[in-house]
């Protein structure tokens, strides 16, 4: 089935590093979803009365295959490493949200803000986007279909909470959504060098940092 | 983007006319996920760990568009008549589950049930699909980032409950499942004709009913 993308996702973030790894993980964070040519206000009629709307979306960044597809496992490791297990553990691919899965479809709820239908935008909280992602499908959250408060979810039974405190080397730098983003730790689990200098990419700037045991400093941009 | 198959569901309903319009509406309707060739069974390492699964899926029964598609809305009604209002009143597609919609893929939270990793099926529980439905991806359900108990979810806020109690003509043909479908009452919204005789397709027989009041009688088969 060919699908093409009705909406595209701008956010602050532009690039995998530091973008969280499930929505609502930073559940302030904005972005707007805004809709391709073609699209008509009236689509959005009703969308006023929910709170959350899931988005099918594409993980663009895959690195390409080098192998030509036929059937739809070509090319697909039948395990993953999901960062939640440091790392180390493996798990099968349909056993995690892993970006590198047959077709590289994502699946995010995220919280409604301001609707512009007659601009064709959508505001959205705790989106876990790239800037720029492209959107396939967006559906209303259906409380009674979609929620099950209390299920058993396997290695991922816990949100991961704040893992660091960030201290900013100049406090007139501080951006709340990016100390929320900071605090979750987005470094690679098996890394640990304290003179390791990151970069991150938040509203065009790169964010420059460096942790040590569990403080993060924001150094500057 | 180019999306495969990755398995196909088979469940007791032949056809669209009866099958329930969202998950878990019939908790304990029982379906088969059977993954495609080249499935590893290490695919599913860790699933055991979860209670739920999203299934994102092909909505393969739409009738085919006449309009030859170059963007993603070409061919898409802006407004749709969801079943929930009766039918009468229309609503934005994005602001339904209608499969009428510019990609049409589905979205379905199921319980999991055996998982026999070997001979590449997934045991699920309270699908709304078809048998015979594409199946596109698998991702387990996680709670903290997929579960929003009490939100607002618009027309569709409480779920629909039993609006017919089923008389068996023969008692010996009695299925507790295909009671629980048929008491959510499959007839279009505007059709209320005591006269008038179904045919649903359960486990491969076409099971003759009608509907007087809030009584539905079945037939035979």
């Amino acid at each position: 089935m060919e699908i093409k993308p009705i909406a595209y996702y701008h956010g602050p973030l532009g690039e995998k590093f530091g973008t969280p790894r499930q929505a609502g993980l930073v559940p302030d964070l904005a972005g707007v979803v805004e809709f391709c040519d073609g699209f008509e206000p009236a689509m959005l009629d009703g969308l006023e009365g929910f709170d959350y709307v899931w988005l099918i979306w594409g993980f663009s960044l895959n690195r390409p295959s080098d192998v030509v597809a036929e059937g739809p496992f070509d090319g697909v490791a039948s395990k993953v490493r999901p960062p939640r297990l440091g790392g180390n553990e493996r798990m099968g691919v349909f056993a995690t949200r892993s970006p590198y899965r047959p077709n590289p479809l994502g699946l995010s709820s995220v919280r409604l803000g301001r609707i512009d239908a007659a601009a064709g935008c959508l505001e959205v909280l705790g989106a876990d986007l790239v800037d720029g992602t492209p959107i396939y499908d967006i559906k209303p959250y259906v409380e009674y279909a979609d929620s099950h408060p209390g299920v058993r979810s396997g290695f991922a039974d816990e949100a991961p909470g704040k893992a660091l405190n960030v201290v900013w080397e100049d406090p007139f730098m501080r951006d709340e959504t990016l100390e929320a983003i900071l605090s979750l730790d987005p470094r690679p689990a098996y890394q640990d060098d304290p003179s390791r200098i990151y970069g991150l990419s938040f509203k065009g700037k790169n964010i420059r940092f460096l942790v040590e045991g569990d403080v993060l400093t924001v150094l500057g941009c």
